[in-house]
């Protein structure tokens, strides 16, 4: 399946330099023309290096030609030695390529450890070389995984009165968090034209799907999104049609939502894909604050990874973050079964239940029934594998 | 040991009427002459039906004479009917003890069940004459909890110039949250006589003992935490010195407290207690913020379970509550060792580390080195046992 080298005019691969035990873990992504940028970053204090280094370029407003992303290594704590790391990177890329225009980096993996930035330096010497052969998306998605077991990825076609666009998008991370080995690096590209204002709608979009996953609550110092969109299609976002463009926006929440959704399912320890549709609320924000606080609920997660239909549990989350929610008018469903309704619960056909929390994806509603927004956040069961990956787990 | 009976004027029983399927399951406290009552409740918007009408006496003024509790059935989640089984308990109280004044009611147990109101009217009509005995502080305990593996309790004894108080105390809950078999109950006695106005001082200290603790980061239906003051010893509060009533409440505050931490020690699946000590913040906010946000992350918690000093999950964990913490002046220590000092890591002793993390107790030390605040919350580590005890558990 291709991926972001299906957009015309992107070529991406990846190499290994050493720095993971095995395997894959320098990348490169090249965008020929150069891309708008739009990036979303880790809301966390202490994001690191990289992370601080992107947000200026985003704020500079330079388009990317080179996008450089290492696994093995967070670059994280790493204090002033780990920005010039990011600096002497950006430089050996442009050693290689002297035509780069805006360089981005990623990282991810330990933390607290500098960057073997030897070892990165002379990986990126052998890329110049090796941009003469063909694109190999495998060895790109490869180098940026470090705890995942899956790969994830996502491409779609859009056929528009003036040409086609395509898609591609790939990610990694299995938990929100997980300082020591992974975090969350998404990279889609386009071969739209997108206009530099359109980075509100990219937020909103991050909003709906890569804010709205959650395997344990926490967020990483690494955690980026990033957009690219070269225009190489020759199709301009500006001149579509109004209902094109609501077209567009709907296909790249898609994606987003897509490689969301398959973050969360090779959420650490995982065994199925949860989904919590929160519906009838009186606002967004509302909608949203429960369906993150009953993802994020152990007691709800642990109970899913039992095959239990504890609605007790989620109306006990729910109800702790104190909203003024009325006891009598909450209705809770498990697939199509009701749990719970008007402040009752409900006679429960325990083998149909047993069935619907036994499947590999899950889907529970909480219908407030007091207004029209929703949201869905995605999750994972909470198993006795996530206590084995996080607790064997040495620095 | 003594616990709540410590105090005079306090009678405390426990008896079977077989709502659990073992074990005593409905108590009782009676306070003469009747008590000044403080509480605390839990702030989650499904609040079970006693807490509700606990609200309502507390909100009276009135003095309390009696206070039943049950354990086996929380009684929430059950609509009107209820509240009718709570007002039909408090009447059947009235029948056996005519000349009793305020009457307090709590539950903890499964959630979503009516009560089972005739063994409890049946039960209350047999303590008249079991009132005539001595008191079973024992009985008590053991009816009030579900899943706890040890008993809580605490006392002390204060020597003032105008007399000897007393303080007892005995609490329930090995999660904050189990809607199906547990909550936290905590119920204090003593016989000083204190002003309503107390409330206030009540809720800063409830605030720094049991809503400084977690096991699992959410709240119960059921959560309540009463204060008896009865007034026997002769002493008076109002009329103590300044530095007295300081005294008072600092002994109240460690009663307090050593519930609190016995509650954390009991976590399901626990394995030690842990001490996040936030020192040096802002303000207290910050400092309470960041001690509840580690005390809440399952990787920190799987981390110490596995006995490894992560201190990048510590950092993390604080980091991602986006607060305008400068990376270099953060000190993290386990222990005596310090771990992360001036945004970057230090050597570290392993075989050290390792027996500091092996022990019952563990403090885990956050200094933010940029104000004088500080808060600390008590926590448990995340173990196989945690998944087990909540995935196994069926409704």
């Amino acid at each position: 399946m291709e991926n972001i080298c299906l957009p015309s005019g992107f070529w991406a691969h990846g190499i290994r330099v050493e720095i993971k035990t095995q395997g894959k873990d320098l990348g490169l992504i090249i965008s020929n023309p150069p891309s708008q940028f739009f990036g979303a970053f880790t809301q966390n204090s202490f994001a690191a290096a990289p992370v601080q280094y992107c947000k200026e370029v985003l704020k500079s407003g330079q388009k990317i030609s080179h996008l450089v992303v290492n696994s093995g290594n967070a670059n994280a704590c790493t204090g002033p030695q780990g920005l010039l790391a990011v600096q002497e990177t950006v430089k050996a890329l442009r050693q290689g390529f002297p035509r780069a225009e805006g360089v981005l980096v990623a990282s991810t993996g330990v933390i607290g450890h500098q960057l073997p930035l030897e070892k990165i330096t002379q990986g990126l010497n052998s890329y110049p070389s090796l941009h003469t052969q063909t694109p190999n998306e495998d060895a790109f998605c490869e180098a940026i995984l470090t705890t995942d077991l899956v790969k994830k990825e996502t491409a779609q076609t859009l056929q528009f009165a003036s040409g086609t666009v395509h898609l591609g998008g790939v990610c990694k991370g299995s938990g929100m968090i997980h300082p020591n080995m992974a975090t969350m690096l998404a990279f889609i590209t386009t071969d739209i034209d997108l206009p530099s204002h359109f980075q509100n709608q990219f937020l909103k979009i991050v909003e709906k799907s890569f804010n709205s996953i959650s395997v344990d609550g926490d967020q990483s110092t690494n955690d980026t999104v990033f957009l690219l969109a070269n225009g190489a299609s020759g199709v301009s976002y500006t001149h579509l049609s109004p209902t094109e463009q609501a077209q567009f926006v709907e296909a790249l929440q898609n994606c987003f939502i897509s490689l969301a959704k398959q973050i969360a399912a090779d959420g650490e320890g995982a065994t199925k894909l949860v989904e919590i549709r929160v519906t009838g609320a009186a606002s967004a924000d509302e909608a949203q604050k429960i369906a993150r606080q009953v993802s994020n609920s152990p007691l709800v997660k642990t109970a899913l990874f039992g095959n239990d239909p504890n609605w007790g549990r989620i109306v006990a989350s729910l109800g702790s973050l104190g909203l003024a929610i009325p006891q009598d008018h909450c209705r809770i469903t498990l697939g199509d079964q009701i749990l719970f309704d008007k402040g009752s619960p409900l006679p429960k056909d325990m083998p149909v239940l047993k069935k619907t929390l036994s499947a590999k994806e899950v889907v529970i509603g909480i219908d407030l029934q007091r207004g029209s927004s929703d949201w869905s956040f995605w999750t994972c069961d909470f198993s006795y594998d996530y206590v084995k990956i996080n607790a064997e787990y040495h620095t």
